[in-house]
């Protein structure tokens, strides 16, 4: 969790919102038109919704997608908290962000599997790998799913203390026993607005390597954090990107010492 | 990583192989027949390629959904290693796994941005941990992708030491700085027959919970575990699920320290 080293100029601010109001997903031309991929390229993430509540069968099929996600060795080490507007306030006494209709958290869990499987006594990082893994796979595909449907979501880690960034309370919170890591909290609701424009993404030829790891350009990197801090700005009036980041700094030694105690504790029972 | 604790008897392995042929993901009747919802249903893990090539405009879609998946305050912390059935050769001198026709692996990366963020120094387990729940994020995009385009594929994390299971020997092969963590390669091609049935998955209500957690029927766990044992004797005749976790119980101490020493190391640098 990081801090952006330099501000960006007035200059750099319009340049920013100009380059993120241009880009779009690249889809290949003779791809156009397909209707799964325009909407895995075309999902956002949304943060407003309307109070239209999600039929059963709609949101059945989205817990359904997480259900049936792949896993390692299909151990589906994942559990998922489901919560209505009602059942969120009840258990957290705060309303659900940013009005959602329903949310599902999503844990890493190592636990439930111990009663059938013996498990390897020393190896708890790798187990933790796993499982953050296995559920962030469940999380994307109930998030897709959401978006064939007409459903928008957003993912939280931190928000409303929903994920990783909260490990300790919501364990505690939630009675979780030793091996279930919360990972983060997916909030689901039909969006209020036409879809935001994307959020500047790095170009494919900087995120690849082939054979070996290679370096992104600086200028590149530094052109692209000049569009987040722009985009950020843009878009949060009030606030700011570093402001952002100031929250997850203010919460991150907290949980580091979560994560370390909930991670190594299996280690010693 | 874990053993069964109980080996099957004869009549739990056709009880359980009955259960897997019969099972099928719930598509709510209201909603079957849309397509996008049975592509995520349907997806399978796919381990027996034709040698068909894919087309570069397909391949192209599959990497921009790893490119434009949603991650922590959009911070990517992800690259792709790409790989052709020659340049993996060519790097492992080994075949790609399963003859597939090409590769994308994917690693946490939080080494891009240290040029353009301030780091938090104290915090490797959150860093790593945001790292493995945005990468996996952009691996499911990727292959919902290339479900949508009728390209088959299969995650791999120890198969032919294609992620964390070899996270060690994968950084010095690649030569990844630190703060780069294998997690899992994504083979793809078109699959050579119909799909095999979906693997034993738990009931949705034995995964979820409402308010506080609460554990798994132990009855529903065994049964489960029968069918694993029994699915996976059925589609490897000539191994065993027991003899498959056992390979990951011979990788897993090494695999365990190496993690430990690339996630702390970024602590002291």
């Amino acid at each position: 969790m990081q801090l952006p080293k330099h501000k960006i100029t007035p200059g750099q601010f319009l340049h920013g919102l100009w380059k993120i109001l241009a880009s779009r997903p690249q889809t290949p031309p003779s791809l156009a038109g397909n209707p799964l991929v325009e909407t895995i390229l075309n999902r956002r993430s949304v943060r407003n919704f309307t109070q239209q509540p999600i039929p059963e069968d709609v949101f059945s099929a989205i817990l359904e997608a997480g259900r049936v996600a792949p896993s390692t060795v299909n151990l589906q080490t994942w559990s998922f908290g489901i919560f209505t507007a009602e059942t969120w306030k009840t258990t957290f006494g705060s309303a659900l962000p940013f009005r959602a209709q329903k949310a599902v958290m999503i844990l890493g869990d190592t636990h439930r599997n111990r009663s059938v499987l013996e498990t390897f006594p020393h190896s708890p990082l790798v187990e933790y790998s796993v499982a953050v893994m296995n559920a962030s796979l469940a999380a994307m595909n109930m998030n897709i799913a959401a978006e064939a449907l007409g459903v928008s979501s957003v993912m939280l880690a931190e928000t409303g203390r929903s994920g990783l960034l909260d490990a300790g309370y919501l364990q505690e919170k939630l009675c979780l026993p030793g091996g279930v890591f919360p990972i983060m909290t997916i909030v689901f609701g039909y969006a209020r607005q036409a879809y935001p424009p994307m959020p500047p993404k790095l170009p494919l030829d900087q995120i690849t390597f082939t054979g070996h790891y290679h370096e992104t350009d600086p200028l590149i990197l530094q052109d692209w954090m000049a569009q987040m801090q722009a985009g950020y700005k843009a878009s949060h009036l009030f606030s700011s990107f570093d402001a952002q980041l100031q929250v997850y700094r203010s919460k991150i030694n907290q949980a580091e010492e979560d994560l370390q105690r909930m991670i190594f504790y299996k280690a010693e029972n």
